[in-house]
């Protein structure tokens, strides 16, 4: 008889597809000493009672109680860690100005290394609250706030996902706050993929660095030249920004002549561990380029609001088999819960196959066939959120990483109440205070 | 010296108009015995000090944290009371469709009286919970349950509005759920009227019954007619729904002849006391009818992504001067929180504002100058509902009822912070979790 480091006893939801969620009433989520999912074990499954039993007898089982369901974690595929104490601030103000008067300002104080760890220790802590298991972080220019954002992920027990931010443009960037020189940018990022792998050792979900040009307008074409044959030298993920708004995809037109997305790949930074934030103004070329080489999108519902200016066409990239997962993108998004950016990736998704101008007619005003589901959504904070990183988790299923999340329903349901209704219900009411506990790789992180 | 019932010592922020919020950062709240503000006294005038002095001596001093504020309470103008149970479901369907395989039947259960005070208990607990210090109901057909609701409102002390619906077209409603003529219709809204009066004795915040149409389609002209007569023979609020969807925009013009609101309005449904909710596809036309006759809009921004077929042009009514509050349309919107309408109702008129296809140039894509602010949004959550249900209360000012909530900001500072920013943040981030006390008419509710 095998003897699991814990046996989680409920019922679980969990993205098979894009479109298809399975849900089993009871089940055994066998983790191993691994942090592994070992086996789901179901209801008619033969070993199924002694399983429990040997389980009970070693102390070993959690059984959840009647209203609590156990859910994948959720892959926050964006977030600027050192823009959380200005989340729900300045969101009026135009991209270029917010990051001018806003977010550079606040992104440069993270030299100093105690108020790195205070920020950043409490947007970890509260990430994983709101049942994120795995991040994909911006950091800022300078490298000792950076390693201690690494340390809180590894302190707290986050699948984290850490880059030192390149700008070295001096056209596009402050005086106060930019890489000296390309030199200086490539000598940095190097020296931080060396230093997390120092702060790694023993840990059983080490940091990965990232390959992090900020986007193209703060980075020299030497710059972003180099940080290609990095990510190639260290086999590393890459991080950028793509498309994101009018402005910024008519930047690569006016000094590259061309689209954003061929100046990344003729640099090397559009791979399969590439996830490119935002991308509301792709065209079918870019996506086309996106799908054959495996990047991922962070598909940022709440950001794009913002400063997107445009829905980004879910619908499209996930039929076109394109990665597309979802970011928090803490600070351009006011809210660091997935959850609420699954409910505004389905509205915003329903507002482009609606139209908005009410003055326009019905057959005119919307893009037909741009609706995504509940599920989608559910789809893309998991499996599609996991397939960007390259990563076995986001999903119940032997084999994964047992990053976990078990939440309550938020209210009474008054009577019965099928599978389908709960799972829209815990999609669309589900706060920080209806997560119950998170588990990263079969520990549990609160 | 003045002794009054409560002083509330702190910082406050309340709407003054559209578009400015006033912020005092030390202030005395002076609740007089009967739930109103006496006075509201600045750290800059004379008896400041004395006044609390002398609530100390008397133990009516409730000082805030620092980190508390005071808001006045949120006006919630679309709720559908029975509805609670099915938050969050069915989203995905058209509005028809929810209407009759999800709503009707729903609705339909609360002639059990046991089961209308469960769910209504909880709602107007929720609700209140969440800082919603007025509510505008539509009950259901029944007057059990009807009488249940208002039985909840002045149980938990919360200032409510309930219809009892009126739906008696058999075209358009199901067998199981109508109203069997229109003659009973009116007969019930009557005794209704008459029900709630007795309930009021001796109440210190009594329930307003309210004239309550469903919408065009459901009713008959008969019962149209009939009800704003009573509406005129009571001096009574009504609430109705208008040009909500294409559907039901159509509706009027196909049998009728004539736009939704012209119809009301010739029914004697549209006065300087009615509130219609979501108004997404009104006219010129109509916004002329509604400002001549005084008419309030409950914009239910989240509900409207699902089944308004278009964007509430917010902006523009507010600068016509029409009167518009914020509605959560509980189920049509899956959130009891005013603060999540607050944020859609921005986010879904820079939507509008921005446009929402990529593939349309930027010129083209949006409607320019439709974007609210927060500080609008705040108006229409508090005087703006207000105004649309002539109530002074919404504002923290003397001879308003003392409807307040205290709320206290939901993530650490990380430094000095402006108190823009910390209203921003309240706006943006504030849920029921951060509501630390809410006050009805100088009674602490929670
Ligand atoms: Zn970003
Ligand atoms: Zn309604």
């Amino acid at each position: 008889m095998m003897i699991y480091k814990t046996v989680l006893k409920g019922r679980y939801y969990t993205a098979i597809d894009q479109n298809q969620v399975d849900y089993q009433p009871d089940s055994l989520v066998c983790i191993d000493d691994g942090g592994t999912i070992a086996r789901v074990v179901l209801a008619d499954e033969d070993d199924y009672t002694t399983i429990i039993h040997t389980a009970e007898q070693t102390g070993t089982l959690v059984s959840l109680a009647d209203d609590q369901v156990i859910l994948p974690g959720f892959i926050d595929l964006h977030v600027h860690a050192p823009q959380w104490p200005n989340a729900g601030l300045a969101l009026d103000r135009p991209l270029y100005e917010w990051l001018e008067e806003y977010t550079f300002p606040l992104e440069a104080k993270f030299k100093d290394a105690k108020y790195a760890h205070l920020v950043y220790d409490n947007l970890v802590e509260t990430l994983l609250a709101n049942g994120t298991t795995t991040a994909l972080y911006f950091g800022s220019v300078d490298n000792t706030g950076n390693l201690e954002l690494v340390k809180s992920c590894l302190s707290h027990h986050q699948r984290g996902f850490v880059g030192k931010v390149v700008m070295d443009n001096p056209e596009q960037t402050p005086d106060y706050y930019r890489d000296e020189s390309a030199d200086v940018a490539l000598n940095e990022t190097e020296n931080f993929i060396h230093e997390v792998e120092k702060l790694n050792t023993d840990q059983s979900i080490p940091v990965t660095p990232v390959i992090t040009p900020r986007f193209l307008p703060s980075c020299t074409d030497e710059v972003l030249s180099g940080l290609g044959k990095l990510a190639n030298k260290y086999n590393l993920p890459i991080q950028s920004h793509c498309s994101e708004s009018d402005w910024e995809n008519g930047y690569a037109l006016e000094t590259h002549g061309k689209r954003d997305a061929a100046v990344l790949d003729e640099f090397g930074l559009l791979t399969d561990k590439s996830v490119m934030a935002h991308g509301t103004l792709l065209n079918d070329e870019d996506i086309k380029r996106f799908k054959d080489r495996g990047v991922g999108v962070a598909h940022c519902p709440i950001s794009n609001v913002y400063f997107g200016n445009a829905v980004f066409p879910a619908k499209k990239l996930l039929s076109e088999e394109v990665k597309v997962g979802l970011g928090t993108d803490i600070s351009g998004g006011y809210d660091p819960s997935v959850y609420q950016n699954i409910r505004q990736a389905i509205m915003s998704s329903r507002m482009l196959d609606e139209g908005v101008d009410s003055e326009i007619s019905p057959d005119l005003r919307g893009k037909h066939q741009a609706a995504i589901t509940a599920k989608n959504a559910f789809y893309m904070a998991t499996i599609g959120g996991a397939k960007s990183l390259n990563l076995t988790t986001g999903q119940i299923k032997q084999g994964y990483a047992a990053d976990l999340q078990i939440v309550h329903e938020k209210y009474p349901t008054f009577g019965h109440q099928g599978p389908e209704d709960t799972f829209e219900k815990i999609m669309y009411q589900t706060t920080v205070s209806e997560i119950d506990h998170v588990m990263t790789q079969g520990v549990f992180a609160k």
